[in-house]
C-alpha cells in the first residue's frame, strides 16, 4: 500500500544540477538524492517524489516543498529523522507531515516567494561564495526599487524566460516584489541586499532574468520605460544578464 | 628595492591544502595564491610572503597576518584593492599598511586566537557545511567548561601535536579558553558552540586535538581527571579525535 507525506526541504544547491532528476541519471540532483533515501528507508524500489519547482543548478531553497509516495507507513517525525540521516549534509529536511493523496505541490500553491542575494561592491566576505552572489558595479537603488514597484500585478513575462522551455502560457501574477537591505550580522555574511519577490508562479530563469534586468536599471544601462516595454508579449531585446545561481533562494510556497 | 607590507587576510580553507606554499607546489594553498597575486601586480617574480601560523587544509581565517616583500612602492589602501581583484573570491585582504623590515608576524606575535565551530545534533543547516563542524552526539557543556578551565595556564601540550612536527619545546600558556553559544541569527547559520582557545602559540593540530579530547569529555567517555594527566610531558594515549578542519577558524594574531 502506497502512503503519502508532504516534506518541506531546505537545501544548498552548489554541488547539484538542480531539484530535478535527469531523464539520463546525468549527475546529482536533489530529488535523485531524496529518491536514494527514500529507498533505503522504505526498503523498495517504488519511490516517487515531485517538488513544488524544479530549481536550476546551483540554486538554493530554504523551504522546497515536496510530496512523496512510499511503501512504508511511519510516524512523520521519525521519517523526517531518517531521511537526515540517510541525505547528504547539505540537503536537510525541515518538516514532515502525512499527505492527502490528492494533494499536488504544483497546482496546489497559491503563491511562492524568491529571494536573490546580492552585494554590489569588492568588499565581499571569503565566505560568502556560492551563497551570495557579487555584482561588483554601482548601483542606483532608488531607481532599482522603482522597478520593483512596476513588477507588481499581472504582466506577459515572455521577455523572461529561459527559450526552449515553452509552457500555456506566460502571464504571471507579481504579489510583493522589493529590494532589502541586510545589514552585517557575523563574520561569515557581509551586509548584501536581497531582490525579494512573491508571485503565483514563476517561468524557468524568470527570477534570474528579473534580477538582470534590475541591475541594469542600477547601472543606468537601461531605463524603467525599457522596463515597462518589455512586460508584453511583443519579443524585446534582453534586457540584462541572466543573473548567476548562487544568489537564488527558493524561500517559501504558500497553499 | 624591496618594500614591505602588513596584511591582515580573511579565507575559506575549503579548496586550499592550507596556508603554506607545498615544496614541489603540490597543489592550492593560500601563500601560493597570495604569492600568484603579488607576481602580477609588482610585475616581478621578486615576490616573499611569510605568514603568522601555518592553518592546515580545510582550516579558515577570519584574521591570518602576513608580512610581504615585493619590489613595488604602492599605496596600502591601492595594494589592497589590487590583491582583491587578483586574488580568488574565497581570499580576501581586510588590511593592509606599510611594514617594518624587522618585524616577523610568527616571532613577534604575542597571542593568537582561534575559534572551533561547532553543533552536536541532527539539526544543522543545508547551509553549515565546510564552515561549521556536526559532531552528532549528546554533550555535558559543563563538563567541558570544566575542561576549559584546566587548559588556562601554562602547561606541557607534548600529548597534544601532529607527530612528526617536532619543535624545541612543547610548553604553551593559554589565556583564555572557553565555550560560547551562538544563537541561530539568521537563515544560514544554526545555533552552535564555539570553543574558543587564546594562547601564546599552538603546536600543528594542537586546538582540533584539544577540542577532540572535550567532546570526550563532554560525552562521558574521558573524565577531567585523564585531561589533567594529559597535560605534562609524559606520553599518555590519545585522548580523543582530530577535530575535522571545517570548524577552525585562526580569528586573530596579537602583536
Amino acid at each position: 500500500m502506497i502512503h503519502f507525506y508532504r516534506l518541506t526541504l531546505e537545501y544548498k544547491g552548489t554541488r547539484y544540477l538542480g531539484w530535478q532528476v535527469q531523464p539520463d541519471d546525468a549527475g546529482l540532483t536533489v530529488q535523485g538524492e531524496l529518491n536514494k533515501a527514500l529507498r533505503v528507508i522504505s526498503k523498495s524500489d517504488d519511490v516517487k517524489s515531485m517538488g513544488a519547482g524544479r530549481t536550476d543548478a546551483g540554486v538554493h531553497a530554504l523551504g522546497q516543498v515536496a510530496k512523496i509516495a512510499i511503501v512504508l507507513k511511519i510516524a512523520p517525525e521519525n521519517l523526517r529523522k531518517a531521511l537526515n540521516v540517510n541525505l547528504p549534509d547539505d540537503i536537510r529536511v525541515i518538516s514532515c507531515e502525512v499527505s492527502d493523496e490528492d494533494f499536488f505541490p504544483t497546482i496546489h500553491a497559491k503563491s511562492k516567494e524568491y529571494h536573490y542575494r546580492f552585494t554590489c561592491n569588492r568588499s565581499f566576505t571569503a565566505f560568502q561564495n556560492e551563497l551570495i552572489c557579487n555584482h561588483p558595479f554601482e548601483l542606483d537603488l532608488e531607481k532599482m526599487r522603482a522597478a520593483c514597484q512596476i513588477l507588481i500585478g499581472t504582466h506577459d513575462f515572455s521577455n523572461f524566460y529561459c527559450e526552449g522551455t515553452e509552457v500555456s502560457h506566460n502571464v504571471r501574477d507579481i504579489f510583493e516584489c522589493e529590494i532589502l537591505e541586510i545589514p552585517q550580522e557575523n563574520w561569515m555574511l557581509p551586509s548584501h541586499y536581497v531582490f525579494r519577490i512573491v508571485g503565483n508562479g514563476f517561468l524557468k530563469q524568470m527570477v534570474r532574468l528579473l534580477m538582470g534586468a534590475i541591475w541594469n536599471i542600477g547601472r543606468g544601462k537601461i531605463t524603467l520605460e525599457d522596463l515597462k516595454q518589455a512586460l508584453g508579449p511583443n519579443k524585446v531585446q534582453r534586457l540584462g544578464p541572466v543573473a548567476p545561481p548562487e544568489g537564488l533562494y527558493m524561500v517559501r510556497v504558500n497553499y
